[in-house]
């Protein structure tokens, strides 16, 4: 077996790392996860666990990062594969409204709470939430393909991504797919006068 | 000053006890709030406390039911004061998308996320969510005096709980009231359609 290189090595550690902190926040919560507890269910020794991350708000900021990163990728691959005009409200509301559930909405729960009462994480994990907040709108805007020009447009693309939100708390202790699945259908049809705008298709 | 009677000095106690679990739990998470740390908050003897509510899941379910009735009947008394028809969608937007901000809405956050990892708290906590959510949605829909036996009706009324617990998730790093109320302008339009149609008002 060919020896991975340096660099690469170091970048497969990093994700390893990153996998296991949102594993272990989805299941143990901002007080469990320690960088410690996230090296040993990563499989990786301590002490390059904090060469990586001298600190928990390190790692749960790099991890947060590489959610958002892949969340959007994953949108971004989608929206090739959506048909044009009208016809991609339905699907779109299904990406969207579906965007918040899972494990990882689940570690990211667990982030803001914790951070609503620790100044610290919220110190580093405001701007972050922000940052990722506003190009998950992007991203929205562009598989809709809304026009943001329009009145209205931008605070229904908004009331989109905080429905989702709502709808992945929903989700939490329960499994709330057949219902929302239902709101998709009801979104579809909301969404249906401001998708395709921008091309111009109908 | 005349004593007061034993089974209102009971009453007292226990909703001192279930605002100070309310705060406990907005400060301190669920891991922090125990039956001790709350009743010492409350200035009620351990005893007291313990008599009350032997577990500390017995108080965050008292409290939760407690939080929900007082919501529904301060939701019940505005109703009377709405305009009819059509012109209730704004005030009933505002009064719904602001309704889980806040301290009350944070202490039930943290109760969630507990709950999603926590399998005791998830048992007790979550057909009580269930029969909360329904209560919710039956006075939305009074207060936006819908007919729910139309098509899409119901899945609107959803949406707007729904969307709401969304926004409440968006102010807990940040103060987003100003975005909030763009969104309450447009959301009301959106309800417009459904709005005061069981009264046959316009």
């Amino acid at each position: 077996m060919a020896r991975e290189p340096r660099q690469e090595r170091s970048r497969t550690t990093r994700r390893r790392l990153m996998e296991a902190a949102v594993d272990c926040l989805a299941e143990l919560g901002w007080t469990g996860t320690t960088v410690g507890v996230v090296a040993e269910r990563a499989g990786v020794s301590r002490g390059a666990a904090q060469h990586h991350f001298p600190t928990r708000e390190d790692l749960v900021v790099a991890t947060v990062e590489f959610l958002a990163e892949e969340q959007i990728a994953e949108l971004r691959e989608r929206a090739g594969t959506l048909p044009p005009g009208r016809r991609r409200a339905e699907p779109v509301a299904r990406l969207l409204l579906n965007l918040y559930t899972g494990t990882k909405f689940r570690a990211a729960l667990h982030l803001w709470v914790a951070a609503s009462t620790d100044d610290a994480l919220r110190a580093v994990l405001g701007p972050l939430e922000a940052k990722v907040g506003r190009e998950a709108h992007r991203v929205a805007v562009d598989l809709l393909d809304a026009d943001e020009s329009r009145p209205g447009v931008r605070e229904t693309v908004q009331a989109t991504l905080d429905l989702a939100r709502g709808l992945g708390l929903a989700d939490l202790l329960s499994d709330d797919s057949r219902r929302r699945q239902r709101l998709v259908r009801q979104w579809a049809r909301m969404l249906e006068p401001i998708v395709g705008e921008r091309s111009g298709t109908e």
